[in-house]
């Protein structure tokens, strides 16, 4: 009798409901429900405009996707309820929101419903980078332990940030705020009535340490004085690991999703590092990008060690008994993303079309053309700030080379390379701290259907490539921990290893570096290191002066 | 009885013929004949592929404008052509064409109807740097006196250059070639039938100057043993000064044009310098733009100076008895081009159809919305290299601060915000170098026509900016120095002053700096100066190391 798994993704436009056969890893079934309300970064909701570098989501939508995609996955199925064994869940992170006693979004609150610090600040919100600095600042000053764990940086994305900003800015709600809590926990804690963290969330965003604990409260009342007793009473101590189970489905969860209760659900992912055990990865010595509208790289560790300018090293972050070690770029898709929607003419738009092509398929025709180094153009590719190793959202994306013969296809070609050029940053930058990489596995919208993004990464960061099987692979990561959590004795596994051996693992392909195209791009890449230390590291402040000068703007 | 002079005026895309009451300066009829082969830079009419940097012409162009323009001024005017009393000319430059013993382009010999060098050379072909590189190494050698005055840079736009290139790759060709002309005085060979070479191409373009003459045979010979001789055999000493009447249209001039024989016929000019009669500029202290495809910067001056990275001070060359200086940005209206044609989604197109408006119009209208600084962008204004003051055509554009929400207008405005930086460096290095500039003139169609532009310029410029008041300044100023050849006695001028004061002028618009957005733009102009002289001038040779890849991928 087959048994199935339920991994659920929340990624940034939307969610998706994966049901996977827990023997064979087959996915039997998948839906995606786009959030209504996407992302609101110019205004809330369609009202108010909001300030520069808001991204605001609504819970609301996250519902949807609970009641809905669950629904229609097991429609599509057929499987029936009593097959599913476990759940799984994963999370753009940090992406937080504040709840009431009942843990209940604020927003929901009539009386906030105009106030966009009640919402949910997703990952990508940049506005507390003041916040960031005062927090990096202090920690300095105090030589927190927890500096050398996150590359002596702080993100303006992270959880602290975010929640001062709302301390400083709007202090009546910090005060009404019973938690702050990730996305991902709040969806456990809908689906099993009890509040339980995730070391993944908090080790990665929140600054705990599996050892260590949170930081001392001395150090939040330092930063201000509503901050004191912050962990305790708007955070919480019980975090479990990556691998446990939070619970099992309420009552009332099984209202929601349609499920029986009493089915397990796994502790909350973030959903880059679902990515991992869905790859097939389960040691050392391993690169993991997940290539989406930004990419998060994931590598595992036996080894506790201090890489600067990283995203963070958790024990059992990722896979219990290794240190994971988190990186990311903040814009890979989304930017090329941004040249499509903006930039694209109409002359390709129709090109495009009689040809019946998707405008990215032509572009990837078009761009495929092209030589290395034949569009003569350099990019920096932080048009989304740089996550790593800059650590840094106020800086900006640049091109250098343009000319009066630089078409659509030679910037967007060049935008591939600069994320590619990003890549290779971040994996010299482990590789130098004693952590090597020999080779690089990709998963994710981009690496599944882009065998030229895929060549050209190849041959800048020098290293095989392997692609990981599935088309869902955050969501099958979920899925898997759905299995570990329901145990051999129910159609699911004992052990994560086992787990992973079975439902996870890489295609036959593999993109092999091509040594011409290495050697052109070792030059352009050298290039790129140059700029990217000058405007990245102090030598010429000229993005933060043209932040600053827009934000007196507007 | 009405008296009438014609302004010929060779742009890069099209040819104009402007007919002008010599008493009033009423322009009476324009007509416009656009190029059939246009600007060849990527293939060689449609045929073989030509190397990067190539721009071509082909001579038929000229002669169509010739043929057809005058024919329809008349016919549109129903003038007599017993009333024209004066012909003058101007050419775009830069722009040189290799002739055989007839002053019959070699291009038009069956034999070499294949070969790109046997073509017009535009002003914009950048294939000679090398070439460029070379002379000013000698001339440096050899402590030439011509370099002070051009700012110690040679061009690769310039003749010599142009010719060298010919010389080392199609040595043949050189040999069989009996003359190298400037294609305006080209034109006016094809009117009068006799080698009349102009003192303003001649002095900005082809290293002469009015007491030492060309550089010395010894300096030619050294730098290629077949260049030996080359001015008296390729070039003439035959060189008349702006103002001064070349011939009289001949029997087969007048059959080529439908005009009088015997008609005087002035001096070849430079397209650009030919503006600043016809806005009403005689004297000093005024710096005039002349802003299409590219803008020049005029300004006379009774010292000789030498202002290191002008394109060149020639005396006589612009306005007889003064010293006129040439400065210039080889990208301005082609930048915005670009954008127009190669990076506006089909969203705008579609708005812009539906509201009846031009992309341009609607990119200044969306553009007009944003405050300075706004756009958080910065752009380096050399899509087509750096004419002053660094005159080096390997440098290329650069835009930075781009990001996920940075729109088409912001890149737009970016642009137009790049080129005054540009402008202003060039204003800036005359004034530094005594030569003091009070007050700013434009003309050319950027000028006429958008008002937005120039309130940037103002503001960015810091002077108050007046615009010609002819749509068609540079024909018109030809057209005064056909007025000038006539002299009084036929209906003309017998100076060039008094025909100035009824011909030019300008409107009554006057664009005055905006103290709020001069003080913000000084802020970002600081910025652009930073990353001028940080890439331009060999801190970091990016740009150039780019351009060497990309030719080699090629």
């Amino acid at each position: 009798m087959n048994k199935y798994s339920i991994g659920i993704d929340f990624g940034t436009l939307s969610g998706r409901v994966l049901l996977v056969d827990t023997r064979s890893g087959f996915e039997v079934a998948v839906s995606v429900v786009p959030y209504k309300h996407g992302v609101m970064e110019e205004r809330l909701c369609e009202g108010m405009r909001l300030p520069m570098d808001y991204a605001l989501q609504h819970p609301k939508d996250y519902i949807d996707v609970l009641k809905q995609g669950i629904k229609e996955v097991l429609e599509k199925s057929k499987v029936s309820i009593d097959d599913v064994i476990g759940i799984g869940v994963d999370f753009t992170s940090c992406t937080i929101l504040p709840v009431d006693s009942d843990f209940k979004p604020m927003c929901f609150n009539e009386k906030y419903e105009d106030e966009p610090h009640a919402y949910v600040k997703l990952w990508k919100h940049h506005a507390a980078q003041k916040q960031a600095d005062k927090i990096i600042a202090l920690a300095k000053e105090r030589d927190e332990s927890l500096l050398k764990r996150y590359g002596y940086q702080i993100s303006s994305e992270w959880l602290l940030p975010k929640v001062l900003q709302i301390v400083e800015e709007k202090p009546d709600l910090y005060d009404e705020t019973y938690k702050f809590m990730e996305a991902g926990d709040w969806i456990v804690y809908q689906l099993i009535g009890e509040e339980k963290r995730s070391s993944c969330q908090a080790g990665y965003k929140a600054l705990w340490h599996k050892q260590e604990g949170y930081p001392d409260n001395e150090f939040y009342k330092q930063l201000n004085p509503k901050l004191d007793h912050f962990v305790k009473e708007k955070l919480s101590h019980d975090v479990l690991s990556i691998g446990d189970t939070a619970g099992y489905l309420s009552d009332s969860g099984a209202n929601l999703t349609g499920l029986k209760p009493g089915t397990p659900v796994a502790v909350a992912y973030i959903d880059a590092h679902s990515a991992v055990p869905a790859t097939g990865i389960t040691d050392e010595g391993k690169m993991l990008m997940i290539m989406g509208t930004s990419t998060c790289h994931m590598v595992l560790s036996k080894k506790e060690v201090f890489v600067p300018g990283m995203s963070g090293v958790v024990e059992d972050g990722i896979i219990p008994q290794f240190y994971g070690y988190e990186a990311g770029q903040a814009a890979v898709g989304n930017s090329f993303e941004w040249l499509v929607d903006r930039l694209i003419p109409k002359t390709y738009t129709d090109e495009a079309k009689s040809n019946n092509l998707s405008i990215y398929e032509l572009l990837n025709q078009k761009a495929k053309e092209l030589k290395p180094g034949e569009n003569g153009l350099l990019a920096l590719d932080w048009w989304n700030g740089n996550r790593s190793i800059l650590s840094d959202s106020d800086l900006t994306g640049m091109i250098i080379g343009l000319n009066l013969l630089t078409k659509p296809e030679d910037i967007y070609r060049a935008l591939i390379e600069s994320t590619a050029f990003g890549a290779r940053v971040i994996m010299e930058q482990f590789e130098e701290c004693g952590i090597s990489i020999h080779e690089v596995y990709a998963t994710g919208g981009i690496a599944k259907k882009s065998p030229l993004i895929m060549q050209i990464y190849a041959d800048i960061m020098n290293r095989p490539i392997k692609i990981g099987k599935s088309d869902q692979a955050v969501a099958l990561g979920s899925a898997i921990m759905g299995a570990v959590c329901a145990k051999s004795q129910n159609g699911g596994y004992d052990t994560i290893h086992e787990a992973v051996k079975k439902m996870g693992g890489v295609d036959e392909v593999v993109y092999k570096p091509i040594p011409e195209n290495v050697q052109i791009y070792q030059a352009l890449y050298e290039e790129f290191k140059r700029l990217h230390d000058y405007f990245g590291q102090g030598n010429n402040d000229v993005m933060k002066t043209l932040k600053t000068i827009k934000a007196k703007a507007r």
